[in-house]
């Protein structure tokens, strides 16, 4: 039996589809709703993807640039000034930000209600809980399930291990994954027996940064396989030398699971999918709080 | 073989005796110093444990009793006013409060520098990140990663496996099992073959609410267990006709583990020793910032 490829590429484009479908209908009755973005990030940096996948969504996307030699100070002003934009509707830091610079200090400066990373303690204290509510999930963890989601992957009482319990995606992945009602195991470079565990597991999402790592061997026949990994690795055959691969070896993984995404074109579009998802969301929520508060003053 | 038992009675009288000690060090050079917290508590409930603990570790308690009938607006105000009072460290709302009060919205307004429950939003989102930075740890996980830790059991890549993932417990120490570097599994009323994960773990936490609901059976030889659960079964050998028993059967399991938590006598007199604790770190936390206050002024 080979696997279903769990084709990200196109559950992404599908889900910016709806998003565009989405705000034009807003549009109809508040014209004023116009979902926008700004990015924040060092100059010669470029998030090329980010910008094609918001222009597909009509979504607007701003980028402010600065100099290595920013500092703290001056990012933060940066940070400060779309904070209190109220045309802007999420703000993203791109992170590594320079090293003179906390970046605790600044992922904690961007107002909760436009944190649209889903980084923010606020954001990630709701997330750990059991019935919390953060505003924004973090993109790639919430782009994993929505994956499983659209694959028709039932999780409630299976067996999900989740290797690798980084804060950016194996913790909050793992959070949710309990949330939807899986028995959920974190692994992680310490865990004694790693393959022990894997076959075991119905659901597998890895998120190492182990290019090939996990093989089709360890996996439980019909498991499903979500490889968060992007590993470059070098290959001659390409013009650039090199090529993207996942934490987890495809060719044998396919094999024996029952659905996998590939590398690319599983998680990647995702996150930058979910990233548009929350940007409209949190437009939805200003015009929300904005008509509460006209109800209440008159 | 049987199990030592881990004797939670001991070793919080052990920790009390250590914070009165580390309180009158401190006052020999800063006589200013005496940690103190305020209870706030429905008119009629009584906290008999925490006041004599806190006696006996020689920290000042307040109590601020507040009648069934009191308005959400008048409850936030005890709590700002606890949370503008200098001398008082740590601000406690006993929950439940009374049904037309927004639970959420009363814990949320605890201070997070006097949060010693270590339930505010700030608390939970910096223990759920891998290298979080909480002030405070909630009080019953808190206890019992000491009691394994007082016991000696090495976490470091062992499997852990956690029954039950309400914010109060299971979820919190789950993070503090991963922080520790086992391999942590969460399981939960949904999951399928519960004995068959318990039977793979070397380190059982049970906090289920489910009177001597684990087997000795379902252990594997060695297994250490802490079991949370406070359970009253009807006793009619007992004066008051009923009795306290754990989530785990003791006696079955007693026979299978090598160390094992009674219950009364295990978790619970942790929960207080680590609320104590948290008051004197904040208390400690306090005369560190007016110290740091003080040198950046002059």
């Amino acid at each position: 039996m080979t696997a279903t490829r769990i084709d990200g590429t196109a559950i992404a484009r599908r889900i910016r589809e709806r998003l565009r479908a989405q705000i034009e209908k807003e549009q109809e009755t508040n014209p004023r709703f116009k979902p926008a973005f700004t990015i924040i990030q060092e100059l010669g940096t470029y998030v090329r993807m980010k910008l094609k996948a918001a222009e597909e969504a009509n979504i607007i996307c701003n980028l402010v640039h600065y100099p290595k030699s920013t500092t703290e100070l001056q990012l933060l002003e940066h940070i400060t000034s779309a904070n209190n934009d109220p045309s802007v509707h999420g703000v993203l830091v791109q992170l590594p930000v320079p090293d003179h610079i906390s970046e605790h200090a600044i992922t904690s400066a961007v107002a909760d209600e436009k944190d649209v990373d889903g980084f923010g303690v606020a954001n990630i204290g709701e997330l750990a809980k059991r019935r919390g509510r953060p505003l924004f999930v973090p993109c790639t963890p919430k782009g994993v399930m929505a994956l499983l989601q659209e694959s028709g992957v039932d999780l409630v009482g299976k067996h999900a291990v989740v290797v690798g319990r980084s804060d950016i995606v194996g913790s909050p992945v793992s959070h949710l994954l309990r949330n939807a009602d899986a028995t959920v195991t974190v692994c992680h470079r310490r865990t004694e027996g790693l393959e022990n565990f894997i076959k075991h597991a119905d659901v597998v999402v890895v998120a190492i940064g182990q290019p090939n790592y996990v093989k089709g061997e360890w996996l439980k026949p019909g498991a499903v396989v979500i490889d968060v990994g992007t590993n470059y690795i070098p290959d001659e055959s390409k013009k650039s030398g090199q090529r993207l691969v996942g934490d987890v070896d495809f060719d044998s993984a396919i094999e024996v699971a029952s659905q996998i995404t590939p590398v690319p074109g599983g998680v990647g579009p995702m996150t930058v999918a979910m990233l548009l998802q929350n940007v409209v969301d949190s437009a939805t929520y200003y015009f929300e709080r904005e008509r509460a508060q006209k109800n209440h003053n008159g």
